[in-house]
Order: structure tokens, then sequence, then C-alpha cells
């Protein structure tokens, strides 16, 4: 944890928290903090800065904070991905996060087992506690907006085109396709299939949507390892 | 696993292996292998190439192979890490082998815990397996070199200079420096320092060593994103 990330409801004045949870105990047994010392602090959603430790007691901390400094930039993008494995899901959400994408739309894909759908990492609570570990690693405060679109072909026929207008469209999926491209100053939607990559029938669907095909190499990359590769190279 | 890595104590004949652990399991449990079914299978530090399943029993499985397709190109590249904490270690040395890096060098930092030495994933078949993991994920099957460095000094100013002559010399590190080049064409020796990053003494051996510090950005990234995200810059 880079940043200490505070809610509304931690505030007991406009310059006092008081923390009694996970973040309480990570600023003890890993920043092994103590009365006087300072730390970075954010407010979900707003500015951040610093905070000076007032009080420790054993079972929470009080400090004093200050705000000044607005989070880093966003990616212009809004990233379309196929539902990965449950197991990789928290990692995904956390990254995303980090990476500093604004808008994540999760969709079902043709080869994204139904069972991946039934995931507890799917519940928003979840989703949004994994979202705020991404952005405590990266030291941002605004949380990527999440969507889930559970059918494949109304989403891409119906909104995807919305989406994708003004933007450059990409599809990530592996064959005969030019290199994705390389420091893109316009905004981007970009499309990153599941396991086993989209269908035929779903590229050219996207591609109807304007998304046009992109590969990145001969090797097969891990969802969120692919989804950082290209990000770090799209931007 | 997107490969099935053949060692060669599998081989009962020059075109025969029998799988009796982890990988038998794995192609009965997530691919749900027959007999007559067809696998990309590969010889670890070799060709890659198709298996027929040819006899399935209990407890193992025999497959007739056929080997005529050499593995994917390495990336031109030394990667020199300090050592991350242990529960990142496991997924990184995967994360490597998957894309592509041909050695590895884990160094000693100022800001690397003493305790991180003595975890098992440093123990050189932990290694083996994790790497062997990485390469069935990207279809390849040519082992990085994984070298370890306990003493950050001695490394970097008797052997750093020789590994990093003739190559683009590059340590990330976060401040006022040039953004990490994209697209080299030259080999490269990269850099990576810990949770905290390096201390100025450091950056300044490495540096006389002949590798100039490049930052990537504001955000701070775990080092398994760090490394996926350079390297696809880079390369």
């Amino acid at each position: 944890m880079n940043l200490l990330l505070l809610e509304e409801a931690d505030f007991i004045a406009a310059d006092r928290v008081v923390l009694a949870d996970r973040r309480f105990t990570h600023m003890q047994e890993i920043h092994g903090v103590e009365v006087g010392d300072t730390l970075r602090v954010g407010q979900v959603n707003g500015l951040m800065g610093k905070a000076t430790v007032l009080r420790l007691a054993g079972h929470e901390a009080e400090l004093q904070v200050a705000f000044d400094q607005p989070p880093p930039a966003k990616l212009p993008l809004t990233l379309v991905l196929a539902v990965p494995r449950p197991k990789m899901l928290r990692r995904l959400f956390q990254t995303v996060a980090t990476l500093g994408v604004p808008r994540l739309i999760l969709v079902n894909s043709y080869k994204v087992e139904k069972s991946f759908w039934q995931t507890p990492f799917l519940n928003p609570e979840t989703i949004r506690e994994n979202l705020i570990l991404g952005l405590e690693q990266a030291r941002d405060t605004v949380l990527p907006e999440v969507i889930v679109e559970k059918r494949f072909k109304p989403f891409v026929e119906d909104r995807l085109p919305a989406i994708a207008a003004g933007t450059l469209g990409l599809v990530a999926h592996p064959g005969p396709y030019p290199a994705c491209p390389r420091a893109v100053e316009s905004p981007v939607t970009l499309a990153i299939g599941p396991e086993g990559g989209w269908i035929p029938y779903e590229v050219d669907l996207l591609g109807k949507a304007g998304l046009a095909p992109v590969q990145l190499g001969d090797r097969i990359l891990r969802v969120e390892t692919a989804v950082t590769a290209l990000l770090s190279r799209i931007f």
C-alpha cells in the first residue's frame, strides 16, 4: 500500500479520520508507524495529501489529514474484457486499477465457462475492494467504472459502436493481423478475449462495431499479463 | 498449459512418452483428453510438435510424439532484478519465462529484506518448476538462465560492466529521468529495483556499470506488472 485511501465514513471532522480495519493493521504491521509519523493519503475519488498520526490505540489510529494534490491522469481508454477464470479476477481488478484504466466492461464470450459468472469475485463490494487495493498500489484515488455485460451480441451490436466512435478500436487476437500499435495519442477502445481467444464470429462482430484485430506476437500471455503488455505498448 | 513440456525422463522410445504426474492430471481434468486426441508438445530446451494419445490408464497416459517446429525467439535481454518478496517470486519466474527473457539475474539491494533470501521459492528445483509453468503458458521450450547474486556491490562493479557492454543499459527508477525508450532494436540490459526502489548509491553504481535511469510515469507498479510493462514497451 503506497497510499492510504480514506472513505467518507472514516472522517470524524473535516481534517480528522479514525481507522480500525485492514488499513490500521497494515499501518502497524507493515509500516510500523508511530505517533507523529506522516503518511501519504487520498480520498476515494478525491485529492491526495498527507496524514499525521495523532493517536495510536490497541485497535485504532487517529490521523490528521490535509489534501492538496490531484491524482494521476487516467488512460484515455475503455477496456472490454471477456470474463476470465475466477482465480484471475481479483488480481485483474487490482491491475486494471493500478494501470489507470478508467472504464472496464466485462463481457461474455463463447469460450467463457458459464460457471465463471457465479464467482463471488463479481460481487460489487468485492470488485470495489480489489479496485481500492489497485489504487493504493499505484497512488491513485479514482475508482474505475466497472460494467458487466452478460450478453455478448446485444452489447457489441447495440452499445459498443457508440463507445468505440471517435476512438481507435482494437481487438487483441492472435493471427495474421497487424502488430498492436505503439504510443497511440487518441482515445482507445480495446477488447481482450478469454483464454483460448475469441471465436471468428466474435471477431467479425467486434469488427463491425469498429474494433480492428491486432496481435502481440507468438507468445500466449495470461490475461493479466496481456492487459499490462497491451496497455504499456499502446500508451 | 498451452504446451505440454516433455523431459528426457518421460521418453520410453524416440517417439513415445509416458506421463503420470501433474501433466497427466491436467490433461485429464482440464483438457479432458481421450485416446486419439492430439496435443501440442515440446521438449525442454528443444523443438515443439504434436502428440497423439495412444493409451489412457487410471494413473498414466502414453503419447506418440513428433517434433518439427522451433520455439519462439527470446528477447535480446539480460534482466537484473532486486529479489522481490517471496509471495511474488513464484509468479515472477513464470512471467519472466512467459515473456521470453533468456537470462535473469536476481540481486540484493538495500531495500530487500534479508528474510527474502530464505524463501524455498529460491531453491533451484522450485525455480525450474515455475519457469516450466511460464514456458507452458507461452508455448516456449527453452528454460531461461537464472543467476543469483547475493552481494550487490561486487556484482555491479565486477561483473555487470561486461554484461552491459554493447547493450542499451537501463535502470527503471522513478524520478526526473527520461521516459523509458520504446521499440529498441539493440540488445538491452535492464535493472528493476525492489518495492521502495533503489537507493541513490545503487543508482550511481548501476550508472557506472553502464545503466542509465529511465522512468515509466507516476504510478507505482508491483514488480511483476513493472517487468511486463517495461518489456512490452522496450521490445
